[in-house]
């Protein structure tokens, strides 16, 4: 694998989305080339599971199972679009990946935590991540800065307790993996968007063309 | 738990379904309580998860997202229907269950074994399996009843050869798990009807009302 793999981690409403976006724009303003991505990651077979995952059944999924499909449809995704940009030396940047299925299924619902890295291991395959960018900030001002919405999808309308369990969980594995980089996010978005910039072109990822 | 799970494996040709039919009639002629099943067992969700796995795709699905897709429906097989009526203390009878995974996916097409086995755990989770009944026909001769057919589906077109490594591994399943009963399937169907009724009958599994 020539290229480098870098995952951005972290709670609902820290600004992820935005922080992507601002790297993505200023990639293209200077000319950088990087794959961004997100699971399912635009692959038919990993939407198409990701359906059965979404769609309200008149029967209740096993959260055993909700894991396997997920880890099913990330499998799939990184044997089509990740590891094929790696082996052509590319920058991939996935927004989401292993440690946000440590942290909500295992930490936030209490899913048996070595179970979780057995299946990660799995759908990672033989993929390394070179850097995981947490964009850390404590889930409490996560949750306020989305206004505390309890609407919208069903990780969403989990309540505060939730929410502090999946940051401790991100946490414990910022702790744990020296891949894993703690970007304070608690400023403004461009002051965010500064550091995580500064992290990748530090190490020598950022290759213009 | 206080039911018994039964499951019965062999090779493709070895007259599993005309088995699992004569147990059948038998079990109703005799008032003997069984819930009989296969994968995906007839959930919903099991149901989406299989037609994801059958359908002839655009985009080639990668080995091991299949195989999490198959424990995925097996999960939820396994949680729906199965569990419950061991509960209930029922007799469950299963047509194919994790040995099958192992031989074909296994030893049939080179899947890492202990990934298998790691997965067929997760799917199976707590329940135990308390007999399993693999019809011995040698796979050659499993072949030669099918008369040698290569259309149908992805599964029946595979070689002879796929077939002498699927019945490699049922029989390395029954080394070395205690287990699995090896019921000689090379008489008539009725001879083998008796041998799968003995070994059921003498070890108390069946309950007539």
């Amino acid at each position: 694998m020539n290229g480098k793999f870098v995952t951005i981690e972290g709670c609902d409403g820290v600004g992820k989305s935005t922080q992507v976006r601002l790297l993505r724009e200023r990639f293209e303003r200077e000319g950088i080339r990087a794959v961004f991505t997100r699971e399912p990651g635009g692959t038919v077979i990993a939407e198409k599971i990701r359906k059965i995952i979404l769609e309200k059944e008149t029967e209740e999924m096993d959260a055993m199972t909700e894991l396997l499909l997920y880890e099913a449809s990330r499998r799939q995704h990184t044997a089509r679009v990740i590891e094929p940009a790696l082996e052509s030396g590319k920058l991939v940047i996935c927004d989401r990946y292993v440690d946000s299925t440590l942290a909500y299924q295992g930490y936030g619902r209490g899913l048996d935590i070595e179970t979780i890295k057995r299946l990660n291991a799995v759908a990672r395959g033989h993929i390394n991540i070179d850097l995981t960018l947490f964009l850390d900030v404590t889930s409490s001002e996560g949750f306020r800065r989305k206004g505390g919405r309890a609407s919208g999808d069903r990780l969403e309308s989990e309540s505060g307790a939730f929410y502090e369990r999946v940051y401790a969980g991100f946490s414990a594995i910022a702790d744990d993996e020296k891949r894993v980089v703690r970007v304070d996010a608690s400023g403004t978005k461009f002051e965010t968007h500064e550091k995580l910039y500064a992290c990748l072109d530090s190490r020598g990822y950022l290759n213009k063309r």
